[in-house]
């Protein structure tokens, strides 16, 4: 099932270029009080409100795709994790180009880790990309986002898909330079996540998903996730070996090669395999 | 004033060796729906909580200090910002010792930039630092942590110190190693804050604090915040260049020399001047 968040917040299911408002059936998720839950609701109970989904279906006022305003289908996501160089010819360009190292030392992600970005910093979208730091390089840089359904804490990798509540394209934008990954990657829209989540039973194997990025019509990025240094197991069990991963709480899996940069009037479109593809406008913050 | 989260989740005011339970100030904060606010509520309504518990506190229950189990007094931090060597003395202790710097290359604040840790590493007083990665150096560092009170983008730093809403004592534990920061020092309860927040009008100038922690009763960090590189505003107006400052958002200001190891057993002692103390327990995580 492709969910989607549209509008004001409304909830929507994607089938071919339409899009059916389900909204009501947010109605199962339960209302709160400070504190508010650390983690995302609707991810946590996404059984139940699949549920109300196959029973609202049937009913449902269906709009074009093309005329919805797409949020991220994570609302809440506690924390979002990246890897950072987790394809071997990504890793070579990044080590080979001083625009993109900055003198600083780039090894292998066995050795540098994980980073996070800030939830500030996501997006849908419909809701663009609005640079800062336009003096230094931007970047794009298209992502398998996966989005964890389950408290998931010293998980093999035998067991780690079963933490996954689906997946959707992540651009995690980059202002390039030599600060620390977790500040240049967290300005204000640079995590957009998107078009929709698709549920992990429409991608029971996500280790062989061409992905791509167009900048204004050109190829920057193609690859396969097939070429990730460490998959999608290895990255649940390596991040939930550290700390616990929260429901929607989402592991950006790392980029290829063909990183480049995005200016202001930009239009990206993204696309990954048995996803979809979104289309995603560049602009300048409005300080 | 000094605010604390206590016991189950009510909220009390700190006098002296007594706690205060003004609880039902919490009524003045709106419930919520899912998609639940991606901010801190309770110090986003500081005001309106604080109007409340004054007019509560005449009849308030009042229960000895020691009695009670201090939480967070940040529930819902939407993002832990941390500089990463901002004391000069630090500087130089980790450019001195490989079991610090692990052969990376050690800079300035101002080119490293600051480093993000996971909201769900925050743990209070009471509920104690649980170690994983045993077979790893776990280090203590104290620190000031500024909460901030209201949304903040592109601030300066003459500015700055209206955009907070209080203070509180921060550990950034730390599993030594060389991958990025905000792996290491994210594990699950890895940030303690405590033991209350004192509201920012009782501390008017946080750059020049006593700050000091001690373990198993031995003197470990001792320093003063005049000695940060890049001081509260500076940190303040940093940050918010790259990314919005929201309510609740915590800033770890960094930590002085003196960083040490801790085992399972341990008990850290934590102070800074005009806050007050915390004594926080070390055991091995269970799983």
């Amino acid at each position: 099932m492709k969910i989607c968040r549209f509008g004001s917040g409304r909830l929507g299911v994607v089938e071919g270029e339409r899009v059916y408002d389900v909204t009501s059936a947010l109605d199962v998720l339960p209302s709160s009080r400070y504190p508010f839950p650390a983690f995302d609701v609707l991810v946590a109970n996404l059984p139940q409100v699949r549920e109300r989904i196959e029973a609202l279906l049937a009913d449902a006022v269906a709009t074009p795709l093309a005329e919805v305003s797409l949020l991220s289908p994570v609302a809440n996501p506690g924390k979002i994790v990246a890897a950072p160089v987790n394809y071997t010819k990504h890793l070579l360009e990044v080590m080979a180009d001083r625009g993109l190292n900055h003198g600083n030392l780039v090894e292998q992600i066995e050795k540098v880790g994980l980073f996070l970005k800030a939830s500030s910093s996501v997006v849908g979208a419909a809701e663009g990309v609005q640079l800062r730091k336009l003096e230094r390089r931007n970047d794009h840089e298209v992502e398998l986002a996966v989005v964890i359904g389950k408290p998931a804490s010293n998980v093999s990798r035998e067991d780690a898909l079963d933490y996954v509540a689906g997946y959707c394209i992540g651009l995690d934008m980059t202002v390039r330079g030599g600060e620390e990954r977790s500040l240049r990657k967290s300005l204000d829209t640079y995590t957009v996540l998107g078009p929709w989540l698709v549920t992990a039973d429409e991608l029971p194997e996500p280790g062989a998903l061409d992905l791509a990025i167009r900048v204004n019509g050109q190829a920057r990025q193609s690859a396969n996730t097939r070429d990730l240094i460490m998959d999608v197991p290895a990255l649940i069990e390596f991040a939930s070996s550290f700390y616990t991963l929260m429901p929607g709480d989402v592991i950006l899996t790392g980029t290829p090669d063909g990183v480049g940069p995005v200016r202001p009037g930009d239009v990206m479109e993204a696309s990954i395999e048995g996803i979809g593809r979104m289309v995603v406008n560049v602009s300048t913050a409005s300080a």
